[in-house]
């Protein structure tokens, strides 16, 4: 086959005949030849919903003939549902022009239209890209928000079956007080609680758009009209609430929302990490048993690792660097847009599905931890420091010096150096476990 | 005069007769030698403030004898109107408690009261060093958020001042199409709005506490009536709308709402950062003039540089470097507590403390800041890439073919070229102020 | 087909008949789904070399019979040569069990050996996978060293090309005094052959190796001729400078060389943002003009934004994050090993990666740089800086006054003035090129 | 006392008479009016060595009169050896002007001679600013590296106290094969030996300096003879190894060396978190016991605290963010200068001091550090990992499934178990110390 010739301002190229894109995209990829990620495909169908209400709102307003507008919208809704994988690196430069021209070619060659005249009309990378990047992140953590939510419930669960269990509560890795085991895992339950919560309020802060403002905000070249519809086309193609942004051109010029919403997903990456680390630890203690998933070493037989909770802790180590690129992408952002829109969205689509799969990982693990009864109560009553429950009662200089007796004796148990000191009944009251756990004490 | 000798469960040490604190500071002063900064005063002043209202709640149920209570009190007023400078280093250990023992001691001893069992009575620092932590904060973002509001009205009245002058947009450091000055201002005015806005609501996240819950948030040595007490005295004391956890032992164990207001504070350094660069930019290319604050250079006469905006550069990247601390201080937090508070506070209440700097130099920089209108306009009529403007009436394909034409002439403005190929009359109403910069066209 | 049944310690599990790999495998593509990136195809194919030293290594010394070891060196060769896509994700947990294993069953079943017992014959996942990374890892600055020094000799050709065209010196984004514009390039040429000598070196951080030590570096399970025998073999294989560790269990459980490396890969980062961003700002002086490599616009005609510049500068982003993320690993590792290593590995191959990328990306399109004569000089002779040459014959203070008299005239240029002030022979013998841009001054 | 006026380009300024600086100083107080650090110490020590260089320099070419240059080496040397605190903001825009004006006022003022013509002769902030700052680096260096051989020594004692005791392994937080402890304290020696011979190296990497390069290398102002001989009086004067930078254009412009140092920092920072969390580890499970500092809690009775590792951790948290932000500074450095020295400077000396701490820190804890041999015994013989031992014997899948037997058993050790299985003799052979803990078996 003939290849196919195509002309832009720095003159010609050929291309295979079956080529799907036309030169913009064959240009993007001669000078991006980065290895690794390419564009995300939650970006990829954000951006194809945002080009449809633009062909929606062309159409209506005479802007495209019917039937080219029909075609446009009947090629992206062919792309939405296929699995068609976009080979442009996620790296690329130019604030994402060259993903809005992938987009545009094909569609433009699918459709019979013109790429720039016609699919891209009354548009610019700056206002359609921001926008399909807001409307993907909303999807994506709305995701996020559910499975979070799912996960929270996996802790209530272990929550209410361990909620009688004294275990010993440790503060800077040293025994330190009790509190039920159940509690512990309502520490869990409420961290991803707060994540959840934090992740749905999210939505509020990515649904104003900049759609219609063209290529600074002043919407030039588009026409009054279409900017007031093309809003209304989106918000009807997503079912997302979105509005316009009064001032458009400062919603085209800053990018410091991306930075807010990145902030919330790294508060969900710290508590993934310490929750993970926290698991570690019970588990190495004793107290609680964590599922076997696999085998544990290619030498040492019988081995069993937390290797759920070492990947789950290496996502959250990623998000957090996401997060610190995130905001290097804003902070280097220029006057009228951010130009490293593309390694930004990469960045923060990235830490959605990597804390969405967090989540899911994290919550089939923990519905099958269990907690080792005999051990909990062993090292509970080994600690000399539930001598702090008597600090009401004998203040806390008296509790030291009792404390120090006891270091110096060669053999027993606290509980049984204090009841010879304190007399059993006593002891029995103050080291009950309700007295132990519930708030304060009358 | 003899010196002073204080017995704690490592034996004696003597300290000077003098001396304002106990062995447990002194202790902490040998083992935390560390140069640099010492326990913020926005910490020090809020710990004040919870000591205060442990000692009136535990007046009022009669653990402590009035005259004790009063004594304390009255030490604690005293505290918190000097200018005491406490020297205990900001990166000691031990999650807080030499911070929370120095002021038991410096209270214990004006007031003649023992410092752990009475000013420490119901308390621990598991519970008194975050809260206090919390109140500094708000304080901290209520400064801030005012000061933020003040710098957006600066950059509104320099909106208002430019509205009308047409200064050629930047995408990616290259010459785009014109917007107002004053939209330029704008832009930079809402990104403040943004940081104002999101710090306001901070407080939300700071407002619930763990005082009361002592060690691990189980009230352990405290009585319950104490509990519900105590935070309606801190509330009564501060005059902020504190609230106790409904769960103590997670709002002990958990410190992510740190992190959420840390991110908070991130994308303000990143505004900050931006918002500099872009002035610097602007400034580089003689659109605007900064104000002249002090001599550029030991060597070279006459050249001032935009030292201003160089220091709040930096306040930005080093509170985006805090951000990285607080989210490492709480993903290494284990089980009940967050041990790494001392790192934590210091970074956070620093971060504010810089915003607030930031805010104020800017705001004070920027009332100065002065726009050249001639090379405005002079850069405006010069670009090419007002050809952008007449895309609704001639297409893109044919618009780039006349930018190709004229980029092969020698002489010549591309407005002279275009008047010689659309007619003068076109050209004027096309390149029209009103055109250009009103949102879209009819 | 019927399908395989394998057991491993947790119990039986179906494979499809024709499944490449084996339980271990399985396993681990079931607990990590993570999406994003697989294992680095680098590690992998290192990874093989070290399977085929041991191979060797056990075959000589009688411990595998030569049918099996030699049909196990057949299999990994075949692998070595294909572009065999293993699926297994990158942020798997296990320290790189999982990899070690994939690669054992991988061999095992082309092999017709156990993949235990055999491929992974006095083996360890803690001494296969650091020593395979340290062999991706020399394998990949060598090649970053030889790219950095291509794109040095482009910068060095640039300097050559513009030795004595003089151009304004910029500080602090403000106008200083001259210099060639060769040595602007030159700047350029240095601080990416700094770059190419620190990569260089890297090699002797990493070629120091644990392998024989098995699971903590004891060596536990392997016979002493191995240890010592696996070493050569791997150095033969590989052709690298490869030796044992001397304390085998401190590098097993050590992994701060690699902190080491990726700062100074986290060096050239910062290097590529800084030229990138230099040449931005030279190119919108107009003082250079970059290569056009694609329209830079969806709306704006003509247009062409620096693309090639933005994207090396989102790979300096990215390596920076990098390095955080291989710090974190680091320090998170805890006692006999660094349990987060296929993280650190990701984030450092990739990293090398990238930054193989960004100088052949930058050597390119430097090579096409040119420079705008005219606009270099007209902005040199418009600045009143070039006062600073009269310093050493006026003094600072008589020049900042003569600086301010000409501020207060309305028209003239500054060289005009000082020839009117000091006699134009003057003017001309201090402001001649040689004077401005020699080494001091005679 | 009637205040003095003093002139600069911006106009008149009153100062108090005795004020020790002049206007330039004045004014930068003013303008950056910042909360927290002032400049290092460190750095104007340094820089008094840099000014006394240049006017040794000036006075043997005859560029200042013998009694006016000595006056000036005089109030150098007072100010050497005064503990003079200087209240200049360490976060100062532009590029360190301020602090070379404030020493030059300084010295100036004491000396009788003009703080620019004679203090300042033939410099510029941006040479002699970036050289007093490796002085000053290369001075902290060296403490570093001595205190981190000290640090070595320690732990290096401790491995031959306990070179014998056998103690398990533990890998990914699960117990794995034994090690003798002393190989453990060996580790951590080997980790901070990399440290040092790391440290030691970097001096080279800071020995090239641009003094005399003035403005922006060039030398503009400066006679060849004084930039010749000001570099050996320097080296005079500070005793270091310090040379002219071949290419003092390069060396203003770029400042990449100081990251390349910082990475070193950030890698001993990384090692210092990962030992400090290793010994809380070790402590934590009972086989090490940790001096007692200070008492643990102001509730809890007797406990104590591993705060000295929380502070050193919280010290290496901070130093990895200080490399965030010198990579930060030096990255938006721009064209002939890094204009973010200043908080460059602050952090790259903080984060030596910071380490310079760390390291005495923990080598005088470590030194107190004991073992408990029954704990560490105990729990060695209790678990059943040891079977790893008996793979070169038996096969890993034999062992896996003796394994499998012992975990169906009720009661018993493994090594019962074994005994029963394989026979007394043999498990006792390969239990041995010595067969467990030398390299490899024969």
């Amino acid at each position: 086959m003939k290849p196919r010739i195509e002309t832009d301002q720095l003159g010609e190229k050929a291309l295979p005949a079956d080529c799907p894109w036309g030169i913009h995209t064959a240009r993007a990829l001669d000078n991006f030849p980065i290895p690794g990620k390419t564009v995300s495909p939650r970006l990829i169908t954000a951006y194809f919903a945002v080009k449809k209400a633009c062909a929606l709102a062309n159409k209506e307003l005479g802007y495209l003939a019917p039937e080219k507008a029909d075609s446009i919208i009947t090629a992206v809704d062919e792309f939405q549902v296929s699995s068609f994988k976009l080979p442009l690196s996620a790296l690329q430069g130019g604030a994402g022009t060259s993903t809005n021209m992938m987009v545009n070619e094909l569609i433009g060659l699918t459709a019979g239209a013109h790429p720039i005249e016609e699919v891209n009309l009354h548009q610019s990378t700056n206002d359609t890209y921001p926008t399909a990047l807001k409307v993907a992140a909303i999807r994506g953590v709305r995701d996020l928000s559910e499975d979070l939510a799912k996960l929270q419930g996996v802790f209530q669960t272990l929550e209410k079956t361990w909620a009688t269990l004294p275990v010993l509560g440790k503060t800077e890795l040293v025994d330190a007080v009790p509190l039920p085991l159940g509690a512990q895992f309502a520490s869990f339950a409420e961290a991803f609680a707060h994540d959840r919560w934090r992740t749905f309020k999210c939505e509020e802060r990515l649904r104003t758009v900049n759609l219609g403002g063209t290529a600074i905000g002043t919407g030039l070249t588009a026409p009054r009209s279409y900017i007031f519809l093309v809003i209304e086309k989106l918000r009807e193609e997503t079912g997302l609430g979105l509005s316009r942004a009064e001032n458009m051109i400062e919603a085209t010029a800053n990018a410091d929302c991306f930075v807010e919403v990145s902030g919330i997903l790294n508060a969900a990456a710290v508590n993934f990490i310490k929750v993970g680390d926290d698991l570690r630890r019970l588990a190495m203690l004793g107290e609680i048993r964590l599922p076997a998933v696999q085998a544990g070493s290619s030498i040492m037989p019988g081995k069993v690792n937390p290797v759920i909770l070492e990947s789950i802790i290496q996502i959250g180590i990623k998000v957090k660097a996401n997060n610190t690129i995130i905001s290097d992408c804003v902070a280097r952002g220029s006057l009228q847009i951010c130009e490293f829109m593309p390694l930004l969205a990469d960045a923060l689509l990235e830490s959605i599905d990597l804390l969405v799969t967090a989540s899911r990982m994290l919550a089939k693990h923990a519905e099958e931890i269990d907690a080792d009864q005999g051990k909990c109560l062993e090292r509970l009553y080994a600690s000399p420091e539930i001598i702090t429950a008597f600090v009401p009662m004998l203040g806390y200089d008296r509790c030291a010096e009792l404390f120090k007796q006891f270091e110096q004796l060669s053999n027993g148990t606290i509980r049984e150096f204090l009841e010879k000191e304190l007399g059993k009944q006593t002891v029995e009251k103050v080291l009950s476990p309700q007295n132990l756990m519930s708030l304060g004490h009358k």
